[in-house]
């Protein structure tokens, strides 16, 4: 199978530093979002993660998900990225530190915890881009 | 069970009219992410939906949604409603009517299709206010 692309009139809502929104699946069975930083990487969709958050337990139990974007500035211009999660380690904290850099923040003095990292790959298997 | 209560802090992200995101969950088991319009009315969150979209048919097999919010001017500050769904008849659009309205929009000029339409009540079960 090929992985599918996003879109060239969506890029820039994955190439411009934008919050995302990641949705899992609770063992409840309902679907559970925070906002996220991501980055597109070659065909797939990374971000950095603490292995103490509720999603990463979400989707080490259940490992699929969805990166939904939002355009900030016309709201109904969106971006749907579902697919299937693996994570990796982070030695050093490269990736951390270049998703860090992507969003305008130093990572020497950003606040966020840097134990407990891992990087999440989202390999999409469907986009929907809308209108 | 009481009916969990979005915090008086993260009431504007309700009130004043935001684009929300809805996940529901697919039959492939992946969360599936919409941007949609919705009133907080008492205690529940509800919608206007076609019974033609897909959220409305991976609701009708899997009851349980969830709406997320990002505040348009921070986005890291953010609402989510997990919850319960059911279905209602809207006799006479009177609701899909009162949605429109509460966005700015003329229901006697908006160009969204009326045939097909239902009340989507999302009955919270937890609520996270960040931060």
């Amino acid at each position: 199978m090929t992985t599918p692309a996003i879109p060239e009139s969506h890029l820039d809502l994955v190439n411009t530093p934008t919050v995302g929104v990641l949705s899992t699946l609770g063992s409840d069975g309902r679907p559970q979002s925070t906002a996220v930083w991501f980055l597109l990487d070659g065909d797939v969709i990374r971000t950095s993660l603490l292995t103490s958050r509720q999603k990463y337990k979400n989707m080490a139990a259940h490992p699929k998900a969805t990166l939904f974007v939002l355009d900030p500035t016309n709201p109904f211009r969106t971006l749907e990225v579902r697919g299937d999660v693996a994570f990796d380690e982070d030695p050093g904290l490269a990736f951390f530190e270049r998703i860090v850099r992507h969003y305008g923040m130093d990572p020497d003095t950003f606040p966020a915890p840097r134990d407990g990292r891992v990087v999440l790959t989202l390999h999409p298997a469907r986009i929907v881009a809308n209108p």
